[in-house]
């Protein structure tokens, strides 16, 4: 999917959701278990309930990786069922990020393989960990930029002498190594004071946006901050609505979480 | 495996020696494209032939990922055949790292599933991305610090107000997240004159050591600046090894290729 394919998406369905796929058999309905794939019957409920009312899903890798064959095979169903049922943008939630050879082997797994439209990339290796990605047309790179969880603070807001943040400055050089139609960055809902500042670095760029609700992100600031003309925004929200029931109504609860979320996120897309 | 264990290998087999497995399906050699899973084959040819002079072995994720389903069987079959039949240590060059509970998942995945010692983690997002591999007895994180590539000076160096570089950074504080008896560090042979620095700032911790041969660095200078009373180093060499020769004698060659390495270890070795 390119940059004015997602844009439009986002204005037809006047809604910046992103679902999260962090599928993880302690936490689905029981009734579910007995199936012979519980991983991907949960999904594929998920998917139904929330197809049209959100514009992106985002598995996260690990929690399928965890599972060995079996969940790989869950995720290779999961974003064939995603791809052939929905319009919407899709996201391997991976955090990669090697040497160029070894990048180049995660960009043919997510992008050949499992026909993913977009992979998060770690930056700690720098520009040749992240271009090999940026060869494969309409596919995506969405770095780490400013995360979500408390170890951001480790090492995210390191100053520099120039007085730079470390995720400052690899929101900067990323742009010299691909445009934004082709890059996004991931930064954390639970810094709402620096979404703003952010977006001046930034200001064509799409920002994946996780840490809404269960994390403790506020969604209003995160759509006022952070939203551009095209949109700009990717909001995750994972447990509000894959978890918002334990039972076999848990597709009709995701649906109403997502309604909710979205009604919050229509306000702020012309 | 454990940090006595690994000491002791060392001084055992007198070398420092891991072997990547980065196996390429297109630069084996060629008559292994009629076996079933030539990933297999080829790796287990190169064990053979290598595992009582080497200390330890490195598959890199990313090359078995690129080939779907079938590559994670290969990888399978490869840690457990090195479980199995040899004595060496284990590395799964992942390069992983996430919120806490997404961490615990590739814990689950490396540590259970596959069963390797050890896996390499990415240190952007901090602390709780790094703590959940620690949580398993004898298993090791392998942080990145100073890495091989040419990327490395993207971010790494970056000098904060402080005066300490960002791998600095990265080296100082992970030893307050756990001890040298479960967390390495990867310091490329790349900079070896930083090798000497980074001993002063971790003396007991073990580094990986990748970029001795076809990206450049000096096999004597790692070992003069690097080792420690215990070792202290794992120095990887993968395209010299694996890839002596691309014919049928490949894996007499690989070994040919590891005792000349080996000769040059020994001497640092008491």
């Amino acid at each position: 999917m390119n940059y004015n394919q997602l844009a439009n998406l986002i204005k037809e369905k006047k809604t910046f959701l992103c679902v999260g796929l962090d599928t993880d058999t302690s936490l689905i309905p029981k009734h579910l278990l007995k199936y012979e794939d519980p991983i991907f019957e949960f999904n594929k409920l998920v998917i139904d309930a929330t197809k049209d009312i959100c514009v992106a899903y985002k598995p996260n890798i690990a929690f399928y990786e965890s599972h060995g064959i079996q969940g790989w095979q869950a995720l290779e169903k999961t974003i064939k069922y995603l791809n052939e049922t929905t319009d919407c943008f899709t996201i391997a939630d991976a955090k990669r990020g090697d040497i160029g050879n070894t990048s180049n082997m995660y960009a043919k797994a997510f992008f050949e393989w499992l026909n993913f439209d977009s992979v998060t990339v770690a930056p700690y290796m720098g520009k040749d960990s992240v271009t090999p990605f940026l060869e494969h047309k309409d596919k995506w790179v969405i770095l780490l930029g400013l995360t979500s969880n408390a170890g951001s603070a480790d090492f995210q807001f390191l100053q520099s002498k120039d007085g730079k943040k470390l995720y400052e400055q690899v929101i900067g050089k990323a742009q010299q190594w691909g445009t934004h139609e082709q890059l996004m960055f991931v930064i954390g809902a639970t810094h709402p004071e620096y979404i703003a500042e952010v977006r001046k670095l930034a200001p064509d760029n799409f920002f994946l946006v996780p840490g809404v609700g269960a994390q403790g992100g506020d969604l209003e600031s995160v759509c006022r901050e952070g939203k551009n003309a095209n949109g700009g925004l990717l909001i995750n929200s994972t447990r509000q609505v894959i978890y918002a029931s334990k039972d076999t109504d848990f597709d009709v609860k995701a649906r109403e979480q997502a309604l909710e979320l979205n009604d919050v996120m229509r306000k702020f897309i012309d």
